[in-house]
């Protein structure tokens, strides 16, 4: 089984409000149609959800009524770009269903503290592709929370142990600098838990709710634990993707737990 | 409580494949909007729904391999009437929250066995609205089956049994006689069990693979006998829906269990 994440900074232009990145969506539907393999896939909120989830200050939990027009607002919004992604899926010649986390994972206190398993394993039966994706989630200590792409690619690797664990990213992978940047920078073919305090992840511009770098290479590794392989590549250069999914050589950073 | 159904004839043409009535839909959100107790919504997939349903053969489960195409499309093409609908709610003032039935409920042999309520509590909970849809879901037996808004009517009002139960279409209520034929017909104010031989529900144009007038009645009586009362209203006719969910007289026929 092949477990993918679509960042948000892949499937949308994290800057500006619900961007979708249509070239990119129906390319990289395409690259994953041709996997041979059961497929997963996850995607980033982008300017979807981030933007909005700020704006009404959701990342900390339920503070104020005035927030849960927010909620729905936000949920609708990654719906939307949900939606997108679906139709683009299926018009490459997958079958993907949608599985919403708003309804099947809880949080508590701002962490993943449930997530029902069993519509994944259903669908994957019937031969389906179960699509899944950052969202806004019901907190039982906080109220709502906000559900990232990877605390559903950790939980997805927890219960699956897919054979690969794919991170699409709109960077080559780890760099020991910002590859954006005018400094020099090395890009790392493979990072583990000791290499996180000197390695550097692209600083990008927009606005991320949910933890930062830290909390995405903290469960990228852990996710990594789960694995056979797992790995941080570029999805805005053609081809890498369906190269990962199968088996080919292809740039990006392999990531050790 | 409340639990509202909008019919797939009132929210979209029958007749013509993805035609939501956008006008409908955005009166009916706000006609909702103004009731002051808790609301569930549920709407009818209509031209979303009925017609590839029906083109792939969905109604009576899994044949050929060729169908799982048709429940990917199916379930996208009634999660973007769903948007629509819960764009209307939101901006007329509600928080609506999105609940598929695709991941919540599931079906044997073409029936409904279990449907999880959690959801639909915690999020009231959180004075949102849920709404759910009619829509393809998994069935133990056959793999897939159509799961009908009526369904989802009878279930939930047996979950909440609900002050008022009303099921919103696209004629005055019941008749004893076709309302759109020549021939003489007679609303009726109040049908039970015993009344159903001598009814003739409108005899729509367009497609239905849920299970016809017969079905519907049936349906209608057992969610009547849960609920404080029950009603089946014109939603095309301006302020009827917001009558009803008010407590003022409105036409209708009552449906007694």
């Amino acid at each position: 089984m092949l477990l993918v994440k679509l960042g948000g900074s892949v499937v949308t232009n994290k800057e500006k409000l619900k961007a979708a990145r249509p070239f990119a969506i129906t390319r990289l539907a395409k690259e994953i149609a041709v996997a041979r393999e059961d497929v997963i896939l996850v995607h980033g909120a982008g300017s979807f959800g981030h933007i909005k989830a700020k704006k009404y200050g959701l990342q900390n939990g339920y503070s104020k009524e005035s927030q849960l027009q927010g909620v729905a607002e936000v949920q609708e919004d990654v719906r939307s770009l949900n939606l997108h992604i679906m139709q683009a899926l299926r018009e490459a010649g997958s079958r993907p269903v949608s599985i919403p986390p708003g309804v099947i994972v809880r949080f508590k206190g701002g962490a993943l503290s449930s997530m029902q398993i069993e519509p994944f394993h259903e669908y994957l039966a019937l031969h389906m592709m179960p699509v899944t994706f950052g969202d806004v989630v019901l907190d039982s200590e906080w109220r709502f929370a906000i559900c990232s792409g990877d605390d559903l690619m950790l939980e997805l690797s927890k219960a699956f142990s897919p054979r690969k664990c794919l991170f699409v990213a709109d960077v080559d992978g780890i760099f020991t600098g910002d590859p954006k940047g005018r400094k020099k920078h090395t890009l790392l073919g493979k990072m583990s838990g000791k290499d996180v305090d000197k390695v550097n992840l692209a600083v990008r511009k927009g606005v991320d709710v949910t933890g930062g770098i830290e909390g995405k290479l903290t469960k990228m590794l852990k996710a990594a634990e789960f694995a056979g392989e797992c790995w941080i590549l570029n999805g805005l250069v053609p081809g890498r993707l369906r190269d990962a999914l199968l088996g080919r050589r292809f740039i990006g950073t392999k990531v050790v737990s």
